[in-house]
């Protein structure tokens, strides 16, 4: 499967996996393709080798951020212009008191105000292989702490199987392995290490059939214990009926922590992805300016002009520079009139309609039921419903309230369902769902947020798709990534780390080298 | 599998899993064997209902500090008698400064003081489903973090695969799925639906061969970046490769995280473990007696006799009781003169054979290498050298310092090999071991601490192995449980989960029971 392949392209075009992405893979293995190298680390730019070039970030998300620390280090002279009053963009958290404005609602977040008490409402989580933004978080002194993808006490549900009884993780992962294991050793060449591998692998008996397993669990009264309690162990559930009517969901819900960017270990900011924006924040004292929201971009000789509208006094200013590092979401960009190529404004035209309309709903808890009552300690709970997803906090263990994310929605039609819904009626069809996973669940959750992105000013849409349309990769992104004169572009969507810090922390790190190496080379 | 096949039985008897407890499993789920109801919640005991009843509890680990809290609060009167300075037992944390005395060698710990520099030198993890256990670390106040057992950037690595050189837990993990899912596709029916969820189950192609995946990761200069680096995959490694002449370990070491008792949500308490016993103790103050070391055991009348040493002064003196619980592992249980049955103590003397010697040895690094150069946040390298395994810590990650377990030895040879060296000896061999996953190690860690549990006083082992001794646990055991007369035995010797805080627990729970049955009806 290629790198590329992400949660959306997982879920809709599974069917569509062995085309194109074999293909690649066969190139790819082949060596056939181009590898530059890594851009993980900072680009080692020489202290005052900037000598003042002027440049204008646009946007004061992690690609914006993660530019102008590089560049002002290195002596270039950096102001970056930010729409909002707060920096990060998609890397959002939400509190106790916040207002949640979306192009057509004002939500006002009636939570308590704690520490434990927050929303990611973007980015939430950090892989152990993103070393570009861990990288800033190690420098940047960001405390970290881990995150649960892999919760085997979770649960999964859909309407057509099982009765629509939520089953555990746990069961459902062992007996999966087990009847695969089974179903392999039928065709096991006669090698008895294989024969041993498979027996462990799915806890197979002594003739390689599965009969179940501890692994699965016990039955609710017959957990071991003390006493003459040894446990109960429970049946295995029958392979056709795991892959039932919803197999491709199911599948995707028990593999998903195998997955190169959600395999453990994962980590997030201790108290909140934000963690991260103030930090950079704090290093950015007067580089950037809030609230200027960009209203045209001009080429002006060699270098370029950037109107922006101060949104407080609504004053028109314009910002001179040698460059333009544009981190403005594509979806967002098109409509910024624009001195751009035809060749970008169309890149630009066609990439905005490859955002991703992600929702996600979130309630405070009065009580962490999931730990006290379900042993649930983090991770995530799966379902048909458009909810897609239940997640359990990975902090504030034991604490007497929780924020439980209600709905994490990444597939197309549950997304639009949700997004064309207001706030009330979102969280009354979260309520309706999870009701799927936790009985007398209206009672165990309070007071709900919401986070529509493709409704969210300055993002509409939460991360680009470049697969999704045929083609858009091969021919836009590559002409996005050459620049246009005194114009580079930089954000998730200019990395093949989309949807992830990961990718806008390498793409700003690839347009400073830019950069830096055409003012090295021709003095510009 | 049988529930109570633990760490060693899986490594040293799964040859034999086919035999007794495919047998268990199916009388287990033909529902003939007894399934009491669970233990996992305190008794609940009428306050008052003790009655002044005098209560001698022998030791105070996690078993006893559990009985004392309990009968305490319905007004028994208790006396913990425990011969260390220290509460908590085989609950034992470790710090710079510290001292480790064995049979015969002393350590000092030249660590720093900090707060993320420590060894869990016994009990080290809490399953999210040891509800016995967790139900006090909520009760009393104690904070949870997460645990990473499961980490796919970890390394495996035996000397006679691969040329001896680690593989990474992800690159293993994915290409035996693949390799599994595509021998399953040979011998699956004509259902449409098992081969989606097999072909997802091991990112097959669509012919449900496997070709490899990027679960498995990339190639070192080939990740998922910016610019034109859309990632460069692996070749798949050969599932005979993988099954090599260790595929008893391989197998283990990537199944590890599927047990029961291993699987996700792991758990520790923040800044050591014991941290639960310093919580049960502050409950307990004046109810536990240390350096009181019990040497005869006498039956007096209905009731009982102890007698003890005072470890600083020298004195003699005797504690009269209604009832005793010991909580003495019967490995130094069997060397204490005591009224006991002759059916006791026999099973006293079966049951102290059946210990097993684990030894953990762990290095404070002046560095935190494993994060930084190798992205590694927390769980577990395995190899088939004698450390077994090396633990990166789950805390304190971008700290300064760490403290690493360069080995965790619970394979019997290994194990028995490391007891018998000094100190010196075993962190030489240590670092000799690690070498081979790390090279260049010796000069990566720094000042050591061991734990031989065979040779910690009051202790002489690190965990009971009924399973080990055949028949064991089907004679000798209930005879313990049982009880006495006055005498009752708990710990987690006294359980089916054996070698966890979790079984302690549940058997405290269990005799605290008895007891106030018996005060109950008896009136004794």
């Amino acid at each position: 499967m290629a790198a590329e392949i992400s949660r959306r392209t997982l879920v809709e075009l599974i069917g569509r996996i062995a085309g194109a992405a074999t293909a690649y893979s066969a190139l790819n293995m082949a060596g056939l393709l181009d590898t530059p190298t890594a851009h993980a680390a900072p680009p080692a730019l020489r202290p005052g080798s900037g000598n003042g070039k002027r440049i204008a970030i646009l946007g004061a998300g992690i690609a914006g951020l993660t530019a102008a620390y590089c560049l002002g280090k290195a002596g270039y002279q950096c102001t970056v212009l930010e729409a909002r009053s707060r920096s990060g963009g998609r890397v959002w958290t939400i509190r106790g008191g916040d207002r949640i404005a979306e192009t057509d609602s004002t939500q006002r977040v009636e939570w308590t105000t704690d520490r434990d008490i927050y929303l990611n409402a973007g980015a939430a989580r950090l892989s152990s292989h993103h070393q570009g933004i861990l990288g800033y978080c190690r420098d940047l002194g960001v405390p970290l702490e881990l995150f649960v993808n892999d919760n085997r006490a979770a649960l999964v549900q859909f309407d057509d199987q099982f009765d629509g009884k939520p089953q555990t993780a746990r069961r459902l992962q062992a007996d999966l392995r087990g009847a695969i294991a089974a179903l392999a050793a039928k065709s096991v060449p006669n090698d008895e290490r294989v024969r041993t591998v498979l027996r462990i692998f799915g806890d197979l008996r002594g003739d390689l059939s599965y009969a179940g397993s501890s692994r699965a669990g016990f039955t609710a009264d017959g957990t071991p214990g003390s006493g003459t309690q040894r446990g109960r162990l429970q049946p295995p559930l029958p392979l056709d009926e795991i892959a039932g009517p919803a197999s491709v969901k199911m599948a995707l819900a028990l593999c998903f922590a195998e997955l190169w960017q959600q395999a453990p270990t994962m980590l997030q900011p201790v108290g909140g992805m934000d963690a991260i924006v103030r930090a950079f924040d704090r290093t950015l004292d007067g580089v950037i300016r809030h609230n200027e929201e960009v209203v045209q971009i001009d080429r002006v000789g060699d270098g370029a002009r950037v109107i922006s509208l101060d949104r407080s006094t609504g004053r028109r200013s314009a910002l001179d520079a040698d460059f333009v590092i544009c981190t403005i979401p594509l979806s967002v960009l098109e409509h910024i009139p624009a001195d751009f190529s035809p060749a970008v404004s169309h890149a630009i035209k066609v990439g905005a309609k490859l955002y991703f309309p992600a929702v996600k709903v979130a309630f405070e808890a009065p009580r962490r039921w999931w730990e006290i009552d379900q042993q649930l300690y983090g991770g995530i709970s799966w379902t048909g419903r458009d909810i897609t997803q239940i997640w359990y906090p990975s902090h504030g263990f034991h604490g007497s309230k929780g924020v439980l994310v209600g709905a994490y929605i990444w597939t197309q039609d549950a997304a639009r369902r949700f997004t064309e819904m207001t706030p009330a009626e979102r969280h009354a069809a979260a309520i309706s769902d999870g009701e799927r996973l936790h009985p007398g669940y209206e009672k165990l959750v309070g007071p709900a947020a919401s986070v529509a992105w493709a409704k969210v000013p300055y993002s509409l849409g939460a991360w680009i798709e470049w697969e999704t349309s045929s083609g858009a990769r091969q021919s836009e992104y590559p002409t996005l990534l050459a620049g246009d004169g005194p114009f580079y572009f930089a954000g998730e969507h200019m990395s093949y780390v989309t949807a992830w810090q990961e990718g806008a922390v390498q793409s700003a790190h690839y347009t400073v080298a830019q950069i830096a190496e055409r003012v090295a080379t021709t003095n510009k």
